[in-house]
C-alpha cells in the first residue's frame, strides 16, 4: 500500500502563500492542463463523411437548429429546413439566432469562442459569414484535426463507434482503416441491446454471417473488440429500462432474446471477461419532437436505483456514468460516493451550460474531491472541442479556485505541484487510474 | 425570409468598448424597460372591490398571512385570524413579521420596497404603519393605477377573467363596462374544464340560457371570447391531469362530459378555431392546508410530459407555459427548446424569489437566448407590480450583465442597441412575436 | 396579542448605515452566536466508548472511509479494511486522501478545519499525523468536551438516544447515569416503530418485562420517557412509508401490530399526550451498498406528501423535519410555509456540503425568513461540532449579509440588536419557540 506515483515530492516546493497567489496557480493550470475527452462523437479524417468540422457544420449543429425553430416563423417548417442545402440552412440560422438576436445562448456563444480561438476575431467582429467560410475552405481535415487538438489542449479523445451502422463499419471491416489510434481512442457503442432492438442486430450478424442467437450476439461483440480494440461498452440507457432481477431473468428460457437477456447474459458477461468497463448515459429520451431529427431528443428524470442495482450486483465490472437530467446529480453523486466500481465523468448535453456545470462541479468536489471527470465534450462537431473545453474550464476552473482558498484558509498549505496533480487528475488522470484498476 | 423588423440598423452605432460599459448599458436597459406583464390577477378600477390595492391589502396578502401562520401563537387560529376586521389582520402581520422579527422574506421585502418607491421612505423608516394608511386614504382607484403603472414602468397586464365567478361575470354581461382595454388585456380562465368541474360549467350555462351539453360549453365559451375579447386562454392544470389518448378518448361517446373531453373536444378545438393560445400554470395543489384559504395551495412535481404532448398532438395551437416546481424548470426549459408552439413565461409564486429566479434565467438563457418571457408578476394587489418587477428586473438584469460579458469576452461586439433589443424580447416582445405567429 | 419578549426596544439602538455596516454586523454576529444543535449522535464522558472523539475517529468516519474506497486499490476490500486497527484505517485514510490527494472534499477540509481551530496549525502545516495523535492522547474526555463546546459556541446539544440498543440502554437502565442534561438533552430515537421491527421491540419489551401487544409498547416508550425525559421523539422515515390512510387503519384488529398501528396508535397519541414533538428524517435509505457499513446508506426522493399529511391530520402535534434529497428542499420549504405545527430544521448529510447549504439557506429565508432552523451538525464524532459550524456559519453568515444588505437598500433600516435576535432565532431560537408553543 505505497503511495502512488502521482505522489508529489515535497521539499522541492515552496507553498502558495496567499489566496492570490492559489487563485493565479489555480486558474493557470486549469487553462493549461492537457485533456483526456472521455466522450465524443468524433471521427478521424480518414473516415470520410463521418468527420464533421467547419462552421456551416458549427451553424447547423442540432443545438442551434433546435433554438432557430423556437424563433422561426411558422412559415418555415423543419421539413423545409432541412430540404435546403446546409449552407442555405447556416444562413437562416445565422441571420436570426445572431444578427436578429444577439448570440447569448451557449450553444451559440460556443460558435464565436470558437472562431475567435482560430484566429478569426477580426471577421467576427465584422460578422462576415463569407470570409469565415472562405478561410475553412483552405483548411485540410489533417491539418485542422491538428490545428483543433492543439488549441484544444486534447491529449486524447474516446469516440463512439457503432456496429450496427453500415456508414461506420465500412471504415472497419473487413479492412481496418489506419489511424491515430492514440488520438482517438475507441468506444464500442451497443445501444441496440439495451433497446432489444433486434432488427438491427440481425443485420449485423448477417453482415458477418453469425447466427442468430444470444451467443452470435456475444461472438459478433467479440468479434468487434478484436476489430476495434474499444476502451469501452457505451450505451445510452432507455428510460424505461430497469435492472432485471434475478427473479425476472430465471423466467427467461436460455433463448430467450430481450433487452433483459441482451444486458446480463452478453453485455455484463463480456464486460467482466475482457475486462471492459461500461460507459453509460441516463435520463435521454428519444424523440420527443421527432420533426427536430437529432435535435428532438429530450430530457426524463428516470431512477438511479437502476445504476445502483448494476454496481452492487456485478462487483467485478467497472462502470462510467453521466446522467442528463439537472435533478439527479445530487444523488448521483451520492452513488458514487459508494461504489469504487463506477466512476461519474462530465456535465452531459443540457446540462453542459455554465449554470449547471458549475452547482454540478461543486456538489462533485464537496462530495468525490478529485475522483470523478470534470467534464468530456460530447463534441460531434470537431471544432466544438475548442469552446466546450474553454467554457468549461473557465466554469471548473473558477469552482477549483474557490476550494483551494477554502482548504488554504482552513489551514491546510498547498504547492503548485499538488495542485497540477489534482488538476490533472479532474481532466482526465482520475479516469486512466480508474481504467487502470 | 427577410429580416424581421426587430433587426438594428448597422453604422450609426457604437460598439461597447469595456466589460464596465456592458454592465451599464445592460443594467440601466433593464431598470427603463418597460414590460409586458403577461399574467396578473389585477382588474381594472371600475371593477369595484376586485381591484385590491393599499397597504392593508398588501400586508394581508395570501404569502404574508401564511408567513405570519408560521411565527402566530396557537391561540391565533386561522379562524379567529380570517373573523377579524382586515385592518386589525394586518396589524398582526405588521407586528409579527416587521416588528418582532426582520422583514427579511422576499414577501416581506416586497410591501418595503414597494411604499419605498411610492416616495414614503420617511413613513417606513419611521415604521408608522398608520401614517402609511392616512397617504394611501388620500389616494383615487383611478390616479392610484396611473402611479403604480408609471412607477413601475408597465406597458400593460393580462389579466385573469373568470367566466364561471358571478362576481367578476356582472361587470361584463349583460352590459361589459368600459375600460382602458390596452392596459388591462383580458385571459379566459377556463380551470373548470381542466377540472372537469360540471357543476360550476352548469351555472354558468344556465346564466345565459344554454343547453348542457358539450356543444352548450362551446357555444359558452365563444360567447365570453366576443364579450372580452380575451388574448389568450389560461387554465391551471390540476395535477392528475395526463393528456387523454387518442385511444382513450375513443371510449368516450360524443355526448360525454369530463376533462378529457372538456379538454379535447371543446378548448383545444376553439384554441386553434379562434387563434387562441393557451396559457397554462402546472405544479400546483390546492389546497394542502384548507385554513389557510388562498395561502393554503402547494407545490407538486408533475409530469412535464403532458405539456410536451399537448404540443406534438396540436401543432397548430401555441402553449403558453410556467411551472412552479423548482425540479422541473430545467427538463420544462428543454422541451421549449423543442418546439416552436411552446413559450414559457415568468417564474410563478413558490419560483419567485430571488434566489430562484436567477437560477431559472440562466439556464433560460443559456438554452433559449431570448426566446422566453422572462417574468410575470402574479400580482393580486395592484401595488405588488412595483416591487415585483424591481425585484425582478434586479435579478434578471444581473443574470444578463453576466451573460454579455461572456459573449463580449468570447469576441462578439455589442451595441446599446443590441442589448436593448433582447431585453425588450425578455420583458415583453418575445411574447408579442409568439403571440403574432 | 402583546410584543414577544423578543422583541428590542427601540429608541436606544443606532441604526446601522451603510452596507458595510450591515456586512460587518452580520459577519460578526453570525460567527460569535452560540447555537442550540438540535440534532447530533454525540454521548457524554460517562458513556463510555459510546462518546467518539479524537483524529482516528475523525479520520475513520464513514463519509471518509466512503471517499477512501472510491480511489482505493482494488486489493483493498472493505472486509480487509475494516479488520485493520483504527489507526491503520487512519493511516490509510490520511494518506490517500490527504497526502495523495489535496483534500478538497467537504469531509476532508473539515478535519483540517478542526485540528487549526484546536491551535494545531502548526502540526497540520507539516501534515505530522503523529503529533496529532500525541496532542489527543492528552486530552480527557471531560476536559475535551468543554473545549469543544467553547471553540464551537454551543449552548447544547441535542442527542440521540435508542432505547432498542443494549449497548446505549445500560447507561440509563436499570440506574441512570448522571451527566450535565443541560447540554446534553435527550431525543429518544424510536425508527423501530416506522419499521415495523418487531423483533427489536419485542427484545426492548422483554428486557424492561413488559407484554407484547400494541399497550406494551406505548407502556414502554412512556418508561423511558420518564427515565430519559426526552425533548422529542425522533426517527428516520423509511423510504416506503406513506401516511396510513383512516380507511387503511380501519382495516386493522385493535391487536395488529405493523408500522402502520405503531404509528397511528402508538407514536402519535403519545406524542400528543406527552406534548412530545417528533423530529422526522426523509429520504435516507440504507443500505445502498452494505459493505461499507455506516457509509454505505443512501438517498432517494420520497414523498413529501406524507409529511403533509402528517401535520394535518394531527394539527396537535409539533413535527419538526429534514430531507436529504436536494430536489425535496423547495417542495418542503413551502410545505413549511403552511403549518404551523412543522418546523424545519438543518442541511442533513449529503445536503451539508456549502453549495447546497447556500442554496438552501436562500430558499428557506426567501420563503419563511426566520422561522425555521439553519443548521444541526449531525455530529458523531465530538470534534465534527467545530468544523460543522464553522464552515455551516460561513455559509449561512454570507446569505444573511446579502438578505440584510437587500432589506437595507429597499428602504428598512436596522439596528445591530435587530439583527443579533433574528440571527439567534435562526441558531436556535426559532427551535426553542417552536417548542414551547
Amino acid at each position: 500500500m505505497g503511495l502512488s506515483n502521482q505522489s508529489v515530492p515535497k521539499g522541492h516546493q515552496t507553498p502558495l502563500k496567499s489566496e492570490e497567489a492559489i487563485r493565479s496557480a489555480v486558474k493557470n493550470l486549469v487553462e493549461e492542463v492537457h485533456v483526456v475527452d472521455v466522450h465524443t462523437h468524433l471521427f478521424p479524417p480518414n473516415h470520410g463523411k463521418l468527420m464533421l468540422w467547419g462552421i456551416d457544420e458549427l451553424l447547423t449543429y442540432h443545438y442551434l437548429v433546435a433554438e432557430y425553430f423556437i424563433t422561426a416563423p411558422a412559415t418555415i417548417t423543419p421539413e423545409k429546413f432541412f430540404a435546403l442545402e446546409k449552407q442555405a440552412q447556416a444562413d437562416l440560422v445565422w441571420d436570426s439566432l445572431f444578427i436578429q438576436r444577439s448570440p447569448i445562448s451557449e450553444a451559440c456563444r460556443g460558435v464565436i469562442t470558437t472562431l475567435t480561438e482560430l484566429g478569426l476575431g477580426e471577421l467576427v467582429e465584422r460578422r462576415d459569414l463569407n470570409e469565415v467560410r472562405k478561410w475553412f475552405a483552405k483548411q485540410t481535415p489533417e491539418g485542422y484535426v491538428d490545428k483543433v487538438f492543439e488549441l484544444a489542449k486534447i491529449k486524447y479523445v474516446l469516440t463512439t463507434n457503432i456496429p450496427f451502422e453500415k456508414k461506420e463499419t465500412v471504415h472497419w471491416y473487413p479492412k481496418a482503416k489506419e489511424f491515430d489510434t492514440h488520438r482517438f481512442q475507441t468506444g464500442l457503442r451497443v445501444d441496440q441491446l439495451l433497446t432489444g432492438n433486434w432488427e438491427s442486430i440481425k443485420e449485423a450478424l448477417d453482415e458477418m454471417g453469425i447466427e442468430h442467437t444470444i451467443e452470435g450476439v456475444k461472438k459478433l461483440l467479440e468479434k468487434w473488440i478484436t476489430i476495434m480494440k474499444p476502451k469501452y461498452f457505451m450505451a445510452a440507457v432507455p428510460p424505461t429500462l430497469e435492472f432485471p432481477s434475478d427473479e425476472e431473468m430465471s423466467t427467461y428460457a436460455p433463448s430467450t432474446i430481450n433487452s433483459a437477456t441482451l444486458l446480463r447474459r452478453v453485455l455484463l458477461p463480456l464486460a467482466e471477461q475482457h475486462h471492459l468497463p461500461i460507459a453509460l448515459k441516463f435520463d435521454s429520451v428519444r424523440p420527443i419532437n421527432p420533426a427536430l431529427r437529432e435535435g428532438g431528443d429530450g430530457v426524463v428524470t428516470t431512477k438511479v436505483s437502476t445504476l445502483q442495482k448494476l454496481c452492487l450486483n456485478y462487483p467485478k465490472v467497472k462502470f462510467l456514468a453521466t446522467f442528463l437530467a439537472r435533478v439527479n446529480q445530487h444523488e448521483l453523486c451520492v452513488l458514487a460516493n459508494k461504489f469504487g466500481n463506477l466512476h461519474i465523468y462530465g456535465c452531459w448535453w443540457y446540462c453542459n451550460n455554465p449554470s449547471i456545470v458549475e452547482e454540478i462541479t461543486r456538489i462533485r468536489v464537496e462530495l468525490l474531491g478529485t475522483a470523478f471527470t470534470s467534464q468530456h465534450s460530447d463534441a460531434r462537431v470537431l471544432d466544438q472541442l475548442i469552446y466546450k473545453w474553454k467554457h468549461s474550464k473557465a466554469v471548473i476552473g473558477g469552482v477549483l479556485q474557490d476550494m483551494y482558498v477554502k482548504l488554504f484558509h482552513a489551514g491546510w498549505s498547498l504547492t503548485r505541484e499538488e495542485i497540477q496533480r489534482d488538476v490533472e487528475r479532474l481532466f482526465g488522470g482520475a479516469y486512466e487510474e480508474f481504467m487502470e484498476k
